[in-house]
């Protein structure tokens, strides 16, 4: 039984620019206990957020095929909202295999939450500027408004996540895009985390939105879509023969090894363990 | 007169790995009015503050060695403390030009200001794991206690160089230093910026430190330093005819060229004109 098992355990490939999609890692972890992962933080080149379509496009698709080519990867999660957002085409037609990104789910949650059909989306500069989520949003009969937070992935990677700094800048930057929806005439039920590291500040992010707004993050969004693509294969409850069994998780880094294992472990809610060097090149 | 005046006229390579080192460029402009300068600034790869010495290395080199062999500049500024603090021998193994990085002019400049010998250092994580102004102000038989600072980056390219809570962190960052050298018997009197972007927040640095401390900006240090290798070829007053002559500035961008023409005149303290696109690689 285990041997057959183990032959249909899908190897799931998993890319980010950095360690934030650690927190998609971990959400699709829970869904699919059964599923083996390989997890890529291309942490050599971050942050993504900043840079151009044609480099992230570039970026992207190298990990991407490695995951495939030398991890085995039957399924790509592009956990990272920036290359999502720009490159999911690009990745696409990288690899032979399918590819889901953090922005379609995240947007199908956000019509699922939604009453007015109103949501904000906050995320990083290269993710507000590609306007996807206004597309996906459009898509599913919802105005959406977008807002650049470039301070918020420093201030989790100080680790300042329960700080009076950070709650002040998350204030500014809200009250700028309440103001904004305001002048819009737009009546906002709904704010989605467009950028893997937010989830890490979602308590205090729940304490800045006003009462009644549901907060929405991609990232369990999209460990959700992954499940349901998934199920029948590797959800459902794990046998209790196996349940001392581990997730196979191998994680590598482009840079830095030490400072992923470090902060990673924020991020996926326990020891990321050894992380691998891996050298794309450039 | 004229031509063999231009003859000797001399090309300066400045390197970055973003655009903060334009405020190295700004310095050295006025100061040596009359060479001619390369820039890259390594933008598709940036920030350098949190990737690894032999990473960094890497990327350093091949943009010295674009400066040197086609734009063919006779001398290297490395007019980035995380490149100079980690690469500085990697690079000058790379050319065959004389190379002048930001560390070495910092402490020089910090010995002449201190008067107790004892000296404060704010940069990036890489530059204040590599120790290297350390070891640069032991050499001037200085002490120095470094903290590194990663939120401050962010706020300048945020644009947030006067506001509230950029000075709430450059409170906390400075206290805390002050806090540790108090703990270790230190008497400073002297702050290094240790990084090209924090002259941005010199107003609000100056008003935090305490009455009677210095503050040192390694970009006019380093530009004072290039000033004394090159005097007599380049430096001291402009001949009346050649007044309206313009400093030939070329800017290469490794990625958002747009982003560097937008941000990069606050650096510069004038517009930085048309930028190129590089492609380094990877």
């Amino acid at each position: 039984m285990k041997t057959s098992n183990h032959s249909s355990t899908p190897m799931i490939g998993v890319f980010d620019s950095g360690f934030g999609g650690l927190t998609v890692l971990r959400a699709l972890i829970e869904r699919l206990p059964r599923a083996n992962f390989a997890f890529v933080g291309d942490t050599a080149r971050l942050p993504y957020g900043s840079k151009s379509r044609r480099t992230i496009a570039r970026y992207a698709a190298q990990s991407a095929q490695f995951l495939v080519r030398e991890q085995g990867a039957e399924y790509l999660v592009i956990a990272c909202n920036t290359a999502s957002a720009l490159a999911l085409d690009a990745i696409q037609e990288a690899v032979p295999v399918p590819v889901l990104g953090v922005i379609e789910p995240g947007a199908t949650a956000a019509r699922q939450a939604s009453k007015t059909n109103d949501v904000l989306v906050i995320a990083t500069n290269a993710t507000v500027q590609s306007e996807a989520y206004t597309a996906a949003c459009q898509a599913q009969g919802l105005r959406a408004l977008e807002k650049a937070c470039p301070l918020l992935v420093p201030l989790v990677e100080e680790g300042w996540t329960d700080h009076p700094v950070t709650e002040e800048v998350i204030d500014i930057y809200l009250n700028e895009l309440r103001a904004e929806a305001w002048a819009r005439g737009l009546n906002p039920d709904t704010l989605v985390l467009g950028c893997t590291h937010y989830p890490l500040l979602r308590p205090l992010i729940e304490r800045a939105v006003r009462p009644g707004v549901k907060v929405i993050d991609s990232a369990e969004a999209t460990a959700q879509v992954a499940a349901q693509i998934f199920n029948g294969r590797v959800t459902g409850p794990v046998p209790a023969t196996e349940q001392t069994e581990q997730t196979e998780i191998r994680c590598f880094a482009t840079d830095s090894v030490e400072k992923f294992e470090r902060l990673g472990s924020r991020f996926l809610g326990r020891p990321v363990g050894k992380v691998e060097l891996l050298d794309l090149g450039g």
